[in-house]
């Protein structure tokens, strides 16, 4: 089963002829999650053929405008394309207000309940479970209160070797033996050792969205070895000074992080609208994390099983 | 100088994948007025390359979000891009409050004066006047609070006939000449009759907003023989009771309001997504009122001097 980002903005405040504010669709095991949403989010998500009435979760990191503006849109679209079922939301404190400022002036009701969690932003912490993966915050350092998120997916079962499993074994046998158990007789003793008939489960994936923020070495800790890591690279290093007074990571940045948290991939976004080429972005970023991609719009990155 | 509407958006609530919501640009001597600002506005003013920064008006109908939720975007790209100067804002009470708990919110403060006027959406009366136009609202009949904008051309001055002109008159008398006057000797006699050097003033051009409404007989009284008529066509006439309950106009009624009103040339927009083809409305409004256009994206109506 897939475990696919999917770029839909790769923006920074100010719009640019061919970028996008922030979105991502992350889609594992057939479950869209968007993280963040910028203006024009839903038309992205047109143009990229994915159903809004699909998505189920949202996540919002902060309330700049470029990572939610285009959430107001989307729920109205939702609302009137006659959704029914229930739509979680996670974003900091104060986003509730302003969505029901909003619906209480243009006389709007949703037609669908909107489960809203104010996602404490200072903290590392659980903060969704679903069947396919939890999702914990990673605390930004930016102006306003701001977190990432680490999406991890669960804990895999053994995988079964059918030829080597003996037969007449009933489904509750199967289930213990994808959970490591060995099949015990009346006795207690050994019918079936795990070890001769399972395999290694297939290993659980992991990404984790990390923006805007501040360079914060501290963040390694928290996203150690994940598979894909996201991290901003608004600016190259030379405006590190104004990438500090923004709260905001430059592209050599984001490659240390990489680095030090020893992740497999590294996706950089969130760039200056003053760097109409990327290729510098990529190119020290690069230099400290070889394996770095720009993450632009239109673009998947797929985590194999 | 031109008088000249460009059409940003056509859509209706529901997004489509190659119409946007509704924001339209009149340019009258220079100078551009926003009417509307639906999401993705500011890329749509990219897109005709029309600097936000030269925007100093913009008047919003109605708090629904097909039509304003591009605001904060806009707003939040100008005061990035560094403007300082002042921008005035007409709409509906409710529009500041959702703007400043948005701001609140992201910690953001606009480096520019934003001046908000609460449009009385229930009274037809003189909301604005500049160098160029008196802006009058129109009420319409929504389900909230929304009004229409009529936007008129200044009366303008008689035009000198250059080779009529006696010589060696100063500013002061030319002047006098366009306001009408005769000049007159130090005894009161004509020294230079008035309709013997000028002409007729070019005539003052108009157009009227009317979007969102309920198709409404009175409402010709108040837009009466303007040059562009831009009047919401949501729905085909079959769905006349859809349009009643919604509070919308079909293109029939529409047709037939610019008939009534006398008007020159007719647009029509706001289309229901359900409508992949748009001739048959088009078609339908013509049967009532042969002069008139689709309102769709990337065109210009000019009004000739």
């Amino acid at each position: 089963m897939e475990f696919e980002l999917k770029i839909l903005g790769s923006a920074s405040a100010t719009p640019f002829l061919d970028r996008h504010h922030t979105a991502q669709v992350l889609t594992v095991n057939g479950t869209p999650y968007l993280i963040d949403c910028g203006e024009g989010t839903q038309r992205r998500l047109l143009d990229q053929k994915l159903r809004p009435q699909r998505l189920q979760t949202i996540f919002i990191s902060h309330l700049h405008g470029d990572h939610f503006f285009g959430l107001f849109g989307l729920l109205g679209t939702m609302n009137l394309t006659g959704r029914t079922e229930p739509l979680r939301l996670f974003g900091p404190a104060g986003l509730d207000e302003v969505l029901t400022t909003q619906m209480r002036h243009s006389h709007s009701q949703l037609n669908f309940a909107l489960e809203f969690t104010a996602v404490d932003t200072t903290a590392h912490q659980l903060i969704f479970e679903d069947k396919n993966l939890t999702v914990h915050s990673l605390p930004m350092r930016h102006r306003v209160p701001c977190c990432g998120y680490l999406f991890r997916e669960k804990p895999k079962r053994r995988r079964l070797l059918a030829d080597q499993l003996p037969d007449g074994l009933v489904p509750a046998q199967l289930t213990a033996l994808t959970q490591g158990e060995d099949l015990l007789d009346e006795a207690g003793q050994v019918l079936v050792r795990n070890a001769a008939v399972t395999a290694e489960p297939k290993r659980a994936r992991s990404y984790a969205f990390c923006s805007d923020t501040l360079y914060t070495e501290t963040l390694a800790n928290l996203v150690q070895g994940v598979d894909l890591l996201y991290h901003e690279a608004t600016f190259l290093d030379d405006m590190r000074e104004r990438a500090a007074v923004t709260h905001h990571s430059t592209a050599r940045q984001a490659g240390l992080l990489a680095r030090r948290a020893e992740v497999q991939q590294l996706l950089i976004g969130h760039f200056s609208s003053r760097y109409r080429d990327l290729q510098p972005l990529l190119t020290e970023a690069q230099a400290q994390f070889p394996w770095t991609s720009l993450a632009v719009e239109g673009l998947t990155f797929s985590v194999a099983e």
